[in-house]
């Protein structure tokens, strides 16, 4: 007999939903806007609500639940969670448990996008594989032995603050050159704004309507697809700091594959380029050689699918 | 009944023997200089006939063997050892095996420290743990769940060659900024040497006898002690970029102890001061918080002990 599991992807903008089985494949799913003025109490009502009205919610084993932010994960507590301000030391755990009869997993966005990337990209077949996530913040999940590492406190796989450059940027956690003051969101489009006051670029302010606020990743990637100086120096300089990443996770840790997702990674080759380029430059060559880079198929699609097979870990 | 294990720690100089129970306490021990003109088989025979001579060899279960170079684990080989210039693909397990009639476990000296370190210095009482070998060359072994962890080809650990400075010294593996480069014996004395042309030392070169050869970490270290400015600089520098990697290993790997082994740890709190400073001001809080910094009180018998015990890994 098949056995089914409910996955939750709790974002800032969506809720996201699903039953999968077994081996990962979606059987359910659906999506709903996430209020982020209502209680938490109500928004646990309302997903719950979506549950009961899946076809399949009878055969449901478990339940497991993917939030950005400080999550305990052994008690299912999300102590708080910077996409939805009114999350503070919610028994997200408990209350769910209570509505639904069935057991409730919780944990953070960065280890069910790894959880996702194993089954879904990876299709289970790697032992040791660190999932690398690329959005507004870097964060990474890590399995071993087929199962996810949470390390001694739960903060394993906290790869945004490895520094990639010791005098490097002010980071928000204290550090200077963490590898999200190079490759977030954020600082890429602001050193996109910070190399324009110098430098002329051809496509970024056109495609940005002459509104340096509408910059992003995704205008970026087309700019340098059309030959942008600026916009291809950006993705250039990304990358870089991401090989150094990539390859100290390399050397540390000589894992089967890497798989980066999140928003960034759609820029591709862009930034995977440069990256494999310092990769080859600096890591331990065996272990380099040993380890694929995969950029996930499935970014959308990670933590809600991770979300449903935490029971597995 | 008590198990005995009997562990060999192969060095350029010494080779060391000894047999240990089941706790790692040390029953039984030798030591012999090594010659590295003789026959890999010649010096095979005559570590088996000190094997031999021990009162408790028949009670011995399993032979590990600890040496420098690129092992193959799996096939017991010794494909190349940098201190054994004549061990050129050497069979190592099948042919003590034939001697001994006992099975036998090859692996290269990193991982048999770090083996050391967690039985010695941890008393098998962590979960996850990493040790760094401060030595001519830098390089970890990591234990996960309590065994050891190779990684997929074998070289996990390899901490020596993570970038502490993206555009630093050139390493002899073609990258750039390794740690090596700034925390191995030869670098630390170069700097010294470096630093000694444009400024004054009160003591490193008296106790060197004049003679810039004679500088040595065990030198710097009087010297340090002493309040040489120049020592206390070297050493400061070195702690510093320590603790870069370190933040690096605290914020991937999240362990529970991080044990500093190998000559350049003798330099205790001259090192690991200004490398706990940036652990404080670099790695995720939580995580520095959870992982204990130790300095192995056992750094001589590490190998040889953790040899005897990789049977338990």
């Amino acid at each position: 007999m098949t056995n089914y599991y409910l996955g939750v992807d709790m974002g800032g903008t969506l809720i996201k939903i699903a039953i999968v089985d077994d081996k990962a494949n979606v059987i359910e799913e659906a999506v709903v806007n996430t209020d982020i003025n209502a209680s938490p109490k109500s928004v646990i009502e309302n997903i719950v609500e979506v549950f009961k009205k899946f076809k399949n919610y009878n055969k449901v084993k478990t339940i497991g639940i993917g939030i950005a932010g400080d999550i305990d994960f052994k008690q299912g507590i999300v102590r708080l969670s910077p996409n939805l301000p009114k999350w503070n030391k919610v028994q997200l755990k408990k209350d769910i448990e209570k509505l639904t009869g069935k057991k409730v997993f919780v944990d953070n966005d960065a280890n069910t996008a790894a959880i996702g990337a194993y089954w879904l990209d990876i299709k289970a077949k790697a032992d040791n594989m660190v999932c690398v996530t690329l959005g507004t913040g870097v964060g990474g999940g890590i399995i071993i032995n087929k199962k996810l590492f949470r390390g001694n406190s739960g903060t394993a796989g906290e790869i945004g603050h490895i520094t990639v450059e010791p005098d490097g940027r002010k980071c928000n956690c204290g550090n200077y050159g963490c590898a999200e003051t190079y490759i977030g969101v954020r600082h890429i489009v602001k050193e996109t704004i910070d190399l324009l006051k110098t430098k002329k670029s051809k496509y970024i302010v056109k495609l940005a309507n002459n509104d340096i606020e509408q910059i992003t990743p995704k205008l970026l990637s087309q700019a340098a697809e059309k030959g942008d100086v600026v916009a291809k120096k950006v993705w250039n300089n990304a990358g870089e700091k991401l090989g150094i990443l990539l390859s100290d996770i390399i050397d540390f840790f000589n894992p089967d594959c890497i798989v980066l997702c999140g928003g960034i990674s759609n820029a591709g080759d862009l930034i995977i380029k440069p990256a494999k380029e310092q990769i080859k430059k600096r890591a331990f060559k065996t272990a380099a050689k040993a380890c694929k880079i995969v950029v996930s198929k499935y970014t959308s699609k990670l933590g809600v699918v991770g979300a449903a097979m935490l029971v597995k870990n």
